[in-house]
């Protein structure tokens, strides 16, 4: 397990305080730091009731073309969302008092919060936790594993990805942490990630490699199909590794790695999906078209029915197929095909549109000594592809859920 | 509570049987049959994996134009769904016996199955329960209500509704049974649907009639949000109350009957959803439009953060707007409400789209206390209403359904 990810990127200091806006009393802020001006790009939720620091971070965004950046700063526990003009003043104090106190440059610094909507966030507690982070951020040898940490909200785990590749000669290094375990769906929620490093890239250029890296990620992962107020994933580029901004095949070897630490990072939060016993890959072969096989695939990755399924080791495969026949993807019955397959193998269901005798007992087995599980469905009608990440749905999901707020 | 709704309509019989399809030994072989020909109209699920009894009662309704038709068989335990060639024929099978059997002419029978998917029918049983069933369904005094229980799979209680009006200065009534409880949502899963009454229509207004009346009922109510392979729903309509079809306001009032009595067996299939605690009702006010307004509404009914918040009793209003607000319905922010109401009164949570103070407590055991919770949401845009039901998220489901197959 990688540790440490965002301060392995030289050039980058980042650390997590406990502010005490959790009322566990765990660490609930994190920052992170460049040395010099950083080009950014942002993706921001797609839901109608944005969350004040998504607002900011839209317009910081806005006003400086992604250049100059030099900082981030998170809190969990609170997500500053539906918190109307008190929630936007809230915000812009975050930014402001990061910028004060490192002694910054105005409009350098984006904010984020997760945690609960609709209450306002305790700004005295935050100013102080700030304080005491960047006093102790400099002399802290596990700073980057804890902003990963502080960032957690039902994370059991923190989520880490460190990459160092060669481009063009040059060693380049990227580092990101996320949070995510409940209302996980496309677009990108509930999660916030943040992503470091040393390449140089135009503004342009780093928008266009973060969207192809979150379409192929983030947004192919969902745990119980609800957005969020909050999502928003950065990233900031010192450029120190690199003389020029990357382009060509250059460009194309670095969107390449992002993508990749982004499926990481992805099935991370997959994998720790609130009361996740497993972590379930979905699989569409056959499609008329990529958006189809996509469909296809978030159709049974978000289905209760499926989840359930798995979770009870049970190869209940018409409900896959029940799935994908809501999802408007164009299917040839005649011609569909069905595997389950874990680390012990790959079993084949259904062929040819008919169900083939199997040991239930084994299969069953084997799903129960499975920590990973993949759904294979093969269309029968065109050629395109798509994988999604889920987890199956425990009793556990409920109990989260049911209790978070009260 | 309404018992013997279909047998309560004059010139209809029914009954329910063991024929040992379920593992369970429950009743599992309902018949319905009329005393004359009826005149049909059906809807079917829109799932492009289609049971065999699906594609067998479609090609019915397009031999016969709906019209002629007698009886209708319904067996649980067995979708006959994704089995191939041989569930086609078995689907015709069950048709043709029952027809034999009661010496009815052909294409008279409608068919449906509800259970398991992927296995084939156990046919001999079907035959031997089909021939006790109409030995013993005119001396059966409760055949309405066996014919109820005899379709349910993991629904807890039989649902059947009955209704009595005088239209043109005749009496007519109407009778329906209903099962569904997982695998809920529009268009129709996974729900079974059988109506007769002793009205006169046309076929085509017979139709209009039915789809007006699923529209405003069974397709606004979702439990899981899974759609299923066999969702059916058939109204027989006999005649014998009415001398000429019904027409003009005649029609209209029969419609809204017709629209009320679904309605009532939808809120049933809601508050019997798998594991249910409470039956929930989320009424959208200030949409754009009424899609809208039914998008923001099912996309609220359908979210899991949502239905464990109402389970836990948890007033996490967050929840439903960051529902809404993924819904793709346009929300005038600065102009949103909400409100929870239970039987015990309505408390206002958000107005002008902020937090209210409210007495977490009390609402807490107010919620408790309630076995119907109603949302109300002002979305602050425009004039338009939708209403849709479902049901909280409990342990129960989970349990449920990772554990109904293996």
């Amino acid at each position: 397990m990688t540790k440490n990810a965002m301060t392995a990127v030289p050039g980058f200091q980042a650390t997590g305080v406990k502010c005490g806006i959790k009322t566990s009393g765990a660490s609930d802020l994190a920052l992170v730091m460049a040395d010099r001006p950083c080009t950014a790009a942002a993706m921001f939720t797609q839901n109608a009731f944005q969350a004040a620091p998504v607002l900011y971070d839209k317009a910081l965004m806005a006003k400086t073309g992604g250049q100059g950046i030099r900082a981030v700063l998170i809190n969990a526990g609170n997500a500053n969302a539906c918190t109307g003009d008190q929630g936007q003043r809230d915000a812009e104090q975050m930014a402001r008092w990061l910028e004060e106190m490192a002694q910054l440059p105005a409009d350098t610094a984006f904010v984020m919060s997760t945690g609960i909507i609709g209450q306002h966030l305790p700004m005295e507690k935050i100013k102080t936790g700030l304080a005491e982070a960047l006093a102790t951020m400099a002399s802290e040898p596990n700073g980057g594993a804890l902003a990963a940490e502080a960032i957690m909200t039902t994370d059991t785990v923190p989520k880490e990805v460190f990459v160092r590749l060669e481009i063009g000669g040059r060693v380049i290094s990227l580092g990101g942490i996320a949070k995510g375990s409940g209302m996980i769906h496309p677009d990108m929620a509930t999660m916030l990630s943040a992503i470091v490093t040393d390449a140089s890239l135009t503004p342009s250029d780093l928008d266009g490699a973060l969207r192809r890296a979150v379409n192929g990620s983030f947004n192919r992962v969902t745990v119980d199909g609800d957005t969020s107020t909050n999502d928003t994933i950065v990233i900031l580029a010192s450029g120190a590794a690199t003389e020029a901004p990357l382009s060509g095949t250059d460009l194309e070897v670095f969107t390449a790695a992002l993508t990749d630490l982004c499926i990481k990072l992805a099935k991370m939060i997959a994998r720790d999906g609130e009361g996740a016993t497993k972590l379930v890959e979905v699989q569409i072969n056959g499609a008329a078209s990529e958006a189809e096989a996509v469909a296809a695939a978030q159709t049974v990755a978000i289905s209760p029915l499926v989840k359930t399924a798995i979770f009870g080791n049970d190869p209940n495969w018409g409900r896959f197929l029940m799935a994908i026949g809501r999802s408007g993807a164009a299917v040839n019955v005649a011609q569909t095909a069905l595997w389950l397959q874990t680390p012990q193998g790959r079993v084949r269901l259904v062929a040819q549109g008919q169900p083939l005798p199997f040991d239930a007992v084994a299969l069953n087995q084997q799903l129960q000594a499975a920590d990973e599980v993949t759904i294979i469905v093969d269309l029968g009608f065109g050629s395109a592809s798509a994988t999604y990440w889920t987890c199956d749905m425990s009793y556990k999901y409920v109990e989260i859920n049911a209790e978070y707020h009260t």
